[in-house]
């Protein structure tokens, strides 16, 4: 078993250095490569990714696994070589039903399509970018043609980032969670006041917010020496090797909760992965098990510790101190609201904890039903104003601030929007285990110490990386499945404090 | 034809893939890899650096080379397909004797002694390094191995450098051109004065020195578009692609020569390769076309202009307002005496131009010695200061600003040394011919005009890429082969005047 275990694992790391190398050249697209290297850079990463399914697909790889699973499966079910063997066999036998010249052709208009939104947001042209995303939703359907049966042509691409769910069984999910959250949002419509949140939209150096986010990105834990943060369009996280997790940030001047916020979620993202054991490293555990996970540990430290009052009990005098002209005569209750003002707003990723989730919804919604042909890409900017307008009430100047906000589907992200309202849901899941494990840990927070809670994630969740489905480490850790409830006492507590509901 | 022809380009395009996803993996590793990054991203650059030799060597573009020969024997010597056809021949036959295997022992060992070398320099220590160093000695022996019948075991190297020279070639060039350069070099020694660098060794704050490199490079013509510039351990030039060539370069606050004219010689570097034309991309034809010749773009934009004196007449003003506090009592013609202050010294990247040569054939000597095994690695550091010794009358104080100083040997670049000073030779052929088709060049550099000389360049030599080889375009530009005398001319000329000799 032994020379077997070694020659999938030599095979797998193969596959790795592929996805390194078409890692590392799409951080470098996103940061710093300059506009003259696009088409060649497309290229490039189109071969590594084309290359790496080739290699990950290849029979040999079959042919190891039909012979090591009689092997393991005298092993424990929690035993690294058992888990490396059945992880890989879902994620094989999913991959060769895709052809590699189809991966090399998505991956290829893809990172055209990403250039192209990098320019075409700033100039709120989405005419430009239309027929681009008409090619890359035909070229998704082809991608979900390789697995007949579906239910609904989104269905494969969301089972590749959150395995076992499917359009209907998140529809049943958001159905209920709206249904409970939406008397909230109004009772909260009722006492907010749309200044909530002027004390952070006011001028903030960007070299103070830099200099805050990265001070307490290190206090939660990030290790930096095996990480790094720059800049880009849209942030994010990305995993390059154990020793190598990187984040990407951009900042506002007049509001500081682009930057500040953005710069913990991504830091939760890469706390994740730096914490999966080395040994898994460069093999299909080697990542966190699914993107719901993953959104549960960046809202984690986001919101629960970094949008709390405990946490800035310790910081706020921190901050005052960095950015003193708009800050000195703001108290700290004042601050706490305004960082937490619920207001129906037109950008995702700057939405109050409260609204976000109906953000996700539309966004759900309008990505299944351009799947599926129910919307076209030519109507696509209208009906979002209309969603927005009805579930929001709240209407974009423009495209740049509409459908051009996000870079996700202008960079090859399908499938993937539920991810951050499951996370939500299993944010205050997982922590409600850590805090039964540790009563006082707002105490911890208000005292600037973040390792009780990061030493009980690593070990709980992040250690394993692929090695439990989501449904594994919720039944392992809360002895339940996925439940709206303790998210919904969350927001009941917090927000009915702050609005006094 | 034609189809033939695009099948031979699309294979060479799929080869250009790896060669640029390990370029920017290196680039990454020099300038903003973490730590923590360097063992996986070693693995990922040698399995790249591996394939990329194995699909260049596979026997189908053999074969498309043998049925493209004669189809190409009756076109031009100068038509593009023609010269592909010849240059990839010539790289072909050389690589296919050369096991892919060994090329990614090679390629993984480098990039681990790399980043040993990134720490060893600070800390002073070579022992750390040796059986590194011991090791890639061996490697680089294997390699040699493939190619028998070489007269010095260094040869092979040589040859993929600066093609159709060998050690003993080379020591003929060094022996005749020290001959001449050491009555010089003491004919000065006679009137110069250790404080003649005084002025550019004083307080240049960093953000001011990067300012005014850049605003240098720009005006050179160095396009920002398809290029950038980066901070790391020892500056270098890269070409991912014809939209993106870059730049890195480092400073030091307490002396302005090195991060100054570094950033001026690696952009000579980059507008050759920015210069290629665009056709040629992603083909062997695609770089310039060895590096003697590329050093010799790099010490014409360094030296031949950006330390000349119709150059300072333009730029010293604003210099001046850039560093006043260092330059305001210095008046033009002390500090241009400054910026080429004649001065054994310790490191070669900082020489000036009179002495800089010695450098490269102590460099060159050891190099050759070490690789025949006449000089161990052990007896190194020791050899090093005796020649340095001997040859400039120096002494460094510890191996930092000895044998550690340059990367070359830590990054896997053997073969190479001689490249400086044949550049160097050649960057006085090549801009006599310039100023032979353009009396004016000087008067454009008072004026800060550099495009005269720089669209010349691109015609002559920048554009035509690998098309023809160092003799070849000597012989076109110059009509004469490899000389000495006009860089001696130029150095007796011009040092003549300043020291008064």
């Amino acid at each position: 078993m032994e020379s077997l275990l070694n020659e999938l694992k030599n095979r797998l790391y193969e596959v790795a250095d592929f996805e390194h190398a078409a890692s590392v050249l799409s951080w470098d697209m996103a940061t710093y490569m300059p506009q003259g290297g696009a088409p060649r850079r497309g290229r490039s990463i189109s071969t590594m990714s084309r290359l790496r399914h080739e290699r990950f697909t290849d029979k040999a790889i079959g042919h190891l696994l039909d012979q090591l699973e009689p092997l393991v499966a005298g092993l424990p079910y929690d035993d690294d070589n058992a888990a490396l063997v059945r992880r890989t066999r879902k994620e094989y036998d999913k991959a060769v039903k895709v052809p590699s010249e189809l991966v090399g052709r998505v991956s290829s208009h893809i990172s055209g399509l990403y250039d192209a939104w990098t320019r075409a947001r700033p100039a709120n042209d989405f005419a430009s970018l239309a027929p681009m995303l008409e090619k890359e939703l035909d070229l998704y359907r082809e991608v979900s043609d390789c697995f007949p049966g579906y239910k609904h042509v989104n269905d494969p691409h969301i089972d590749g980032e959150d395995a076992g769910f499917t359009v209907e069984t998140i529809r049943a999910v958001f159905s209920k969670l709206r249904s409970e959250l939406v008397p909230i949002v109004q009772a909260i419509a009722e006492k907010a006041d749309p200044s909530d949140d002027a004390p952070i939209r006011q001028l903030f150096p960007i070299s103070g917010q830099e200099a805050f986010g990265l001070r307490v990105s290190r206090d939660y834990g990030y290790d930096f020496q095996r990480g790094r943060q720059d800049l880009t369009h849209h942030p994010f996280a990305t995993r390059f090797a154990h020793g190598d997790v990187r984040i990407t940030t951009r900042y506002k001047e007049q509001y500081l909760g682009d930057g500040l916020f953005g710069t913990l979620h991504e830091s939760g993202h890469a706390m994740y992965e730096q914490g999966i054991a080395a040994a898994l490293d460069g093999t299909p555990l080697g990542h966190g098990t699914s993107n719901g996970v993953h959104e549960s540990q960046s809202r984690t430290w986001e919101n629960i510790v970094g949008r709390s009052l405990p946490f800035w009990e310790h910081y706020y005098p921190a901050l005052q101190e960095t950015f003193p002209d708009a800050l000195k005569d703001v108290p700290l209750e004042r601050f706490y609201l305004a960082i937490n003002a619920v207001k129906p707003s037109l950008i995702r990723v700057d939405a109050d904890e409260v609204t976000y989730n109906l953000h996700v919804m539309i966004r759900f919604d309008l990505e299944a039903d351009l799947m599926d042909g129910t919307l076209s890409v030519r109507d696509l900017p209208e009906v979002w104003q209309t969603r927005y307008d009805s579930d929001l009430g709240v209407t974009a100047p423009d495209d740049r601030d509409g459908v051009l906000q996000d870079v996700h589907w202008y960079d090859g992200i399908i499938g993937y929007f539920q991810g951050y309202t499951l996370g939500n849901i299993m944010s205050a899941q997982f922590y409600n285990a850590a805090l039964a494990a540790h009563p006082y840990l707002p105490d911890h927070f208000r005292q600037g110490k973040f390792d009780t809670l990061h030493t009980w994630l690593k070990e709980n969740i992040y250690q394993h990386g692929g090695k439990y489905t989501a449904d594994e480490l919720l039944a392992r850790i809360t002895g339940s499945s996925l439940d709206t409830a303790p998210w919904i006492q969350y927001i009941r507590t917090k927000y009915g404090a702050l609005y006094g509901i």
